[in-house]
């Protein structure tokens, strides 16, 4: 991997930075995030511009240029990786480290005094640019808005914005119409007396019309805005997409409809100035409700006294609680993930021996074996298949340079997942080819223990899921041992795999409380630098929970793995867990052959389904 | 308990509210919060404004009077209490239901166009006035200090502040002179370029300079502020009590000193144009360090640009870890009021069947037991002594309205503590004087795993104390069934039984990691409304752990036990312990007979000393 040479494009930059076709005034610095308008997790090649300009393409971090230097911010994850894509011309920025400069300090260090900072007001999150343009502000400079993209006005060859066609949804996947969504999103929107909800994460658009795209990698999502009045709907959006038949009829375009439930659609890129005569039209008392995420340019729209912001949106915690038909989905999607599961490790147990299997192949190999199940889309994030010390690296995603030959002698561990037309999968499991030492099996019995006790465990109606994440380390904790990586996500219904506004991590407080029908990944691991990884992964369904007693009658809830594979038996030390532990071990092994037996069984996959057999035998119990 | 009359008060207050002699222009609303200048938990008779004024004496509410209306803030534990306390003038406003206003918006509804709202700058933290300030200020009115206290100059016969004599610690119970913490303090000043630090918290104070009071009950604290300059030192305290020779000679008033720890005393109210002339004679970039939690007077006193805030004092986060000598302290406390406590059971168990033993005669027992002990110096708070449904009670404090008789078919649960010269102790043990139902004693065991779950949990340096506390609920949610409040606290070591800047709770993300030296409590509890309540405390020490690995060298923490008082046998179902649960008990118990049993042999208790002996017996092997 050699550096990405910078100088021509930086010189490039600082042109445009003090040209006044771009600039009302020339701006010393420019801050260059990693996100799009919508302040996506997973992004579009033409989105990619901090990757442009300084050759650093991790998932996150931030560029800032000014007339002498160049600076990146980003994390542990990628010290490593960005040091090796950037040339000279940066420093980095060791986010996390205790000298590292914090944005705001390193602008105000190195600025000439009275410094205006330009940023893209579509990419900069209105929290953000808050915090920033406040500690700027105290030191004499100013935080400006650019409008214009300054990356793109020199990115000669920058890809085109995708516009791919959409895929729409009828009630068997999604369990509510569009027009039940509009309805119940205005009766929170009257709850919280606001007239207007600004929809701007695309998730959030693809879930409230019933719709999905592609124009995002593993996310099926497409580029829109929505503006939702208390009588009128719009749509922001662009391309021949909206001439498709099945796409007119889905939102009843041609239809006569009560006027409540038209949908207006608009050109994406004309969002601003509607909501800005959204904005100059409102009379006292009428808010605008928007995601505090949303972008600065968007957030500004709304004259202040009339913003209502807050962090999660009323779309984004109705999503997260799946109803029964996005449940079934769910269910029959990671059957069908399983026996496709099933077959790769069949597969690979037979071909690991022979050395002729890469982590790329059996990242393919996967792949394969996903597309040939029905409602297959596409993967839902970059398979992490990794083998030996490539296992220890959290994030990694096998590339020529660094592909490992899986064998016998080491462990592999695959976290991969796919899009399904009616459910999203995410699991990692970790095998071993041959026969693993006493530690690795030692290790792997204790990040089991922590899966089982997030999986099985019993906790109040309204528990939030960072409450649940130290139940998970603790069978580590008590050898010495960790993991640096929060317990689990929310996933969506063939949505992002990642998605608010749940999750079991020790790292938030701000999440929103556990409820019924919330779907979240369950996946502690342990890792030792240099020699191995381990993590155990399921897609869990939050259930209610009988239980004995009912203090103040809250109720109680629990987990149900939707995930259906086989846990590696050889890799457990049996002698370390508790009977109440092998008893959850036998009976979802048992619910693994139930279920995904059947289904091998009827898709004539008997080689798959005799190495599940294999490996769903019960745990003995330890004399 | 009949309320307070209070038209006369509100006719009087609504009138100085109004008087040029105190303000500068009428203020249409004024507001009495509970605190005192220095942000006490527990405040002296002279600082319960808000009692005064409504008859309300609950430990939280805040006041609120305009022309027209009276209004009390206070939360669920005393919706009851506040009701019955105070007249009609009063409404009462239930913090935590749903409907119950903001003290802003409730103001903001009331108060007519561009009001004035009055309240006491020294009594009001800093970070409170900003929110509030905002929130008014943005509806058009303003919130204003008001310098002389409005309700003082209305409160005919209230107390004088208190001025009790000192109490000098020596380095046998500090193990740190004042001049070495002051030393330390400075060396943090310099870290962050801070040229002078306020003291402002009371136990702050009196840990700096090794010295004690009695001016607030239980907490042994005095009324002082101190401001430390990188060169000066100085004390604000009033009194006859500087003149003291014991306190000249520990403070060093009388020797020739190097000028850079000559203490200058200063009178206690001289504090504010004191820090004003800091304030006005400062350079750029020197800075003054306060707790963002200081009054907003103070707070005022140095221009913003020269203020560093910060949520915890680098004297609150040293004055947590204690050292070898206050550990060692802290450890003969604990021993001696376990011996009180052995004689209280031995005692209560003798008594309770003849039915004369009221909960207040049992808490007065207690304290006459404690104070037999060396060095004691008062209770640690107020003692919870409850039987029967006044055990659910949780805040309860028996008074003779409420006074019950323990008797043998009751649970009985003691919370109390005291303050001796070289420790402070806080114990819960719940009992029963006849035989427990089988579902008492589920309840009871299922808080004993949730207590020993937290004693026994081993994890790694660094970690914050909010992330233990569902350890001590597992077994309870298991079963449906939880707790309303946190799981544990700071101690101080002879200082506040509440202290920061760590705990166990879900409800903070704040709090500073755990680490060795550190002491808190862990108090599990189950409260069941009209029946009973049980509750588990033992006061824990963090200690370093030894674990068979050691990730990323980090070092792992447990807890040992401060408290040694047996847990009552009799209450435990043992077939609901693990075999490590019941270890766990056995090893306990036999610490309590070693170490207590020494010292109630060595005090010739021989009585006592069989009841421990008894109630030490160690728990058998389930068949």
């Amino acid at each position: 991997m050699s550096p990405k040479i910078t100088t021509e494009l930086l010189k490039q930059l600082r042109q445009v930075m003090k040209n006044p076709k771009y600039v009302q005034e020339p701006v010393q610095a420019y801050i260059v995030p990693s996100g799009d308008a919508h302040q996506s997790e997973y992004i579009a090649p033409c989105d990619c511009r901090r990757a442009f300009i300084s050759g650093f393409d991790g998932s996150a971090g931030t560029a800032i240029v000014t007339e002498q230097h160049a600076a990146m911010w980003t994390d542990g994850r990628y010290f490593l990786q960005a040091a090796h894509q950037m040339d000279n011309n940066w420093t980095l920025m060791k986010m996390g480290l205790k000298d590292t400069p914090t944005q705001e300090d390193w602008l105000v260090s190195v600025l000439p005094e009275g410094s205006k900072v330009g940023v893209d007001p579509f990419i900069i999150p209105a929290d953000q640019w808050k915090r920033m343009s406040k500690a700027l502000r105290s030191a004499g400079h100013d935080l400006v808005p650019v409008k214009e993209n300054l990356i793109d006005t020199i990115w000669t060859g920058c890809p085109q914005r995708p516009c791919k066609p959409l895929i729409t949804l009828d009630l068997s996947y999604t369990g509510i119409s569009w027009r039940d969504k509009i309805v119940a999103l205005r009766s929170k929107m009257a709850e919280r007396k606001v007239m207007w909800f600004v929809v701007t994460a695309l998730d959030e658009v693809a879930w409230l019309f019933n719709l999905r795209g592609s124009d995002v990698e593993y996310n099926p999502v497409f580029f829109a805005y929505a503006v939702i009045g208390m009588n009128t709907i719009r749509l922001f959006i662009d391309g021949e997409r909206m001439m498709d038949p099945s796409v007119r009829e889905h939102l009843q375009l041609d239809s006569t409809l009560e006027p409540e439930f038209k949908i207006q659609v608009m050109p994406y890129g004309s969002i601003l100035s509607e909501l800005q005569a959204v904005g100059a039209g409102l009379s006292p008392k009428e808010k605008v409700w928007l995601s505090d995420k949303a972008s600065y340019a968007l957030t500004e729209a709304i004259p202040k006294a009339y913003r209502y912001l807050t962090p999660y949106t009323p779309i984004c915690i109705a999503k997260a609680v799946k109803n029964a038909a996005e449940t079934e989905g769910m269910r029959r999607a990671h059957i069908k993930d399983a026996v496709a599961l099933c077959e790769l490790f069949n597969w690979l147990e037979k071909e690991v021996p022979k050395g002729t299997v890469t982590e790329i192949i059996a990242a393919d190999k996967a792949e394969e074996f996903r597309s040939q199940q029905k409602d297959f889309v596409e993967l839902s994030f970059a398979t992490i298949s990794s083998t030996g010390p490539n296992g220890a690296i959290i994030h990694y995603k096998p590339v020529p340079e660094t592909n490992r030959t899986l064998s016998v002698n080491e462990i592999y561990l695959l976290d991969s997942g796919a899009q399904y037309k009616d459910g999203t999968t995410d699991v990692t499991r970790t095998m071993h080819f041959g026969t693993p030492s006493a530690y690795e099996k030692e290790c792997f019995t204790y990040v089991l223990k922590g899966h089982i006790a997030v999986s099985a465990a019993i906790f109040p109606n309204g528990t939030k899921g960072h409450l649940l994440d130290s139940f998970a380390r603790s069978a580590l904790w008590d050898c010495g041992l960790d993991y640096l990586h929060g317990t689990g996500h929310g996933v969506g219904s063939f949505l992002n795999v990642h998605e608010g506004p749940c999750g079991i991590s020790y790292k938030t407080f701000a999440d929103e409380p556990l409820e019924a029908g919330m779907i979240v990944s369950d996946e502690p691991g342990y890792y030792e630098d240099g020699s191995f990884g381990i993590r155990i992964e399921n897609v869990v369904l939050v259930i209610p929970a009988e239980t004995k007693y009912n203090f103040k009658n809250r109720g109680s809830l629990t987990f149900e793995p939707l995930t259906l594979v086989p846990i590696q038996t050889k890799m457990i030390d049996v002698n370390l867990l508790t009977e109440k532990e092998r008893n959850w071990v036998n009976e979802y092994h048992r619910k693994c052959r139930e279920v995904v037996g059947a289904e091998l069984e009827r898709q004539g996959r008997h080689e798959a389904l005799r190495w599940l057999l294999r490996e769903t035998e019960p745990l003995a119990r330890v004399q």
